[in-house]
């Protein structure tokens, strides 16, 4: 066997050991649905945290973060260094999503997701984008990267039904009663089996409704429990499509970004067969969130308006009202305070603070 | 307009009215792994019948049955008429099983499935076997025969996990600890929505292991529950790979099949959303299962001897070893009377009786 003969340079062999050690004790990132709300959030996060616990079990420098959604947003948001990447495609074209997760030493955060009424309006969209992707999300990770750590995105929408208890808990059957629920309960037994044989370190966040989202409305049947705070909080009026004793879990974004970190980087062991929990949530009525956001309110509000609109209706009625969190909180998962809390940290953190409303 | 004109022969226009009334008030049948034991068994007793109650709500005559698997087998089995057709190809090829279903009044037995055994050894099979073929199948009808009845074949074997109670019901969360459950527990949430949607009136069996299976063992990690009455009553030894104390809800194959038509023919409204059931079984151990097997024996038995397989019994520590079945029991549907009726129907069918073994 010859050897290609290379001219040296001197220090240059010593560097390259050096930057491959760097790469061994560095992590990439992938979030899928990264330029959405919680993956910019998250996003965010893990660039001023700068570390994250991934397969090794110990803290490890992001060197990587790519943010891969549907759409590129038009111009590059706030907040991201030059770490972060954002790639645009199709989660469900298996080749673009593998291609995505180049590298072992890789953790992945799959949020990506057509939302709950856009998902009941288009039936084959959601089986291609919330079921079909998440398929290629884990194959990707089983076969380029076995044994990553991912954390899903599923919902409490996943629960449903005639049969549903009280307060749902991390026990109760998943039988959901929108095409939502069911992508998301189906990647839940995926997210399990893959676990189970070893492709896959994953774990799934069952997210209560999460508020207070910046913007303006989403196809999302719970989008009005952001515009109930919200749109007052901006001196507009808010119309509730739904009755006001309607009760809702609900988190706020702060601590569902801690929950989806504190969730990564827990040993997956503990955990069990079953790497589903539901994440920590308030479960407040309408009336509620009023009383919340005029006890947190720091200016006049504008109007809030109840219009009750039959879909929206029919779908919070097959949805959980009250939702337990027994095995989120034992390992230590956060709680909000309460609904004040949440309205505070949505002032500061996008009427008065740095972060820019989007 | 110009009308072309064609010849007419006396009595033609008459007959093809009276051959398209003929076909509206008859039902072709489709039975996805047709040819396995189920299948056939099914085959048969449907021909013997003549007629079911598909999406007309009344009994039509079947004048097309077409057994659909994966291979043909070397012979045509005994028992079926000119009605019958058996086809075979990959069910997870979508063109293919949309040319299945190729008129609206056709009712659909999926039956197709890899076993719990033979999946664990072959994830990738598993996914393409059971889920994309059980999505081919919901597509096929949704699109070719919409609102069609259709009874698919879940398992108790879709149950598992730490958190299983004692006795498995209709509403105990599915946690499956196997591929085969996870296909299943997949499946079962597409039927359920499909069902919401009317795109399929789908209706799922959650079947327990079903007795006594004639022929040689299979990949099924429950394929000795069959054996511990076959080979004896062979005169051959059995090897039994759990230990006797094994508790395992099973159902003989004449229920089963019953049961698999009364499902079929009774109004989808009244199962509400969920549209799956555990079909009645008997909760047996290894022990009981032996000693049916030699009150009902009327002849000399071989010997059965226990040597603990590691991998089934892992697979049996996580399976349900008691079930309920209160939602089937209150639609009407059947249970066996004991082990003895079970070993005494099989000596009938298979030893003393016209059908010929396998």
């Amino acid at each position: 066997m010859t050897t290609l003969a290379w001219p040296e340079v001197p220090g240059q062999k010593c560097q390259a050991r050096s930057a491959r050690r760097e790469l061994e004790d560095s992590l990439k990132v992938l979030i899928t649905g990264g330029t959405g709300f919680l993956g910019l959030m998250l996003a965010r996060r893990l660039l001023l945290r700068g570390e994250l616990t991934g397969r090794s079990g110990k803290p490890e420098p992001v060197d990587s973060l790519v943010l891969f959604d549907a759409v590129v947003p038009p111009r590059r948001p706030d907040g991201l260094d030059s770490r972060a990447e954002i790639l645009s495609g199709d989660i469900s074209d298996a080749g673009l999503v593998a291609s995505l997760v180049d590298r072992p030493d890789i953790s992945v955060f799959h949020l990506a997701s057509m939302v709950s009424y856009g998902s009941e309006l288009d039936f084959d969209g959601a089986m291609r984008v919330n079921l079909d992707g998440g398929r290629r999300v884990l194959e990707a990770c089983r076969h380029r990267a076995e044994g990553c750590r991912l954390v899903f995105t599923s919902s409490i929408a996943a629960f449903g039904g005639d049969a549903m208890p009280e307060v749902v808990t991390d026990n109760t059957k998943l039988t959901p009663e929108t095409t939502y629920g069911t992508t998301k309960a189906i990647c839940e037994l995926l997210v399990n089996d893959y676990a189970r044989k070893g492709f896959v370190d994953g774990r799934t966040a069952r997210l209560p409704t999460v508020v207070i989202r910046p913007g303006r409305p989403n196809a999302a049947a719970s989008s009005w429990v952001s515009g109930i705070f919200r749109e007052p909080l901006n001196g507009e009026e808010c119309v509730v499509p739904v009755e006001l004793t309607t009760r809702v879990p609900l988190a706020g974004y702060r601590t569902i970004i801690e929950n989806l970190v504190r969730l990564h980087e827990l040993d997956g062991e503990g955990l069990g067969n079953d790497r589903a929990l539901n994440l920590p949530g308030l479960d407040v009525t309408g009336q509620e969130m009023i009383a919340g956001l005029r006890n947190a309110a720091d200016r006049g509000l504008g109007p809030i308006k109840v219009r009750p609109d039959p879909a929206i209706t029919q779908i919070y009625k097959s949805w959980a009202t009250r939702s337990s969190s027994e095995r989120a909180l034992a390992m230590g998962l956060a709680r909000d305070d309460n609904v004040e809390s949440i309205v505070r940290a949505y002032i500061e953190d996008f009427l008065d603070g740095p972060v820019a409303t989007e």
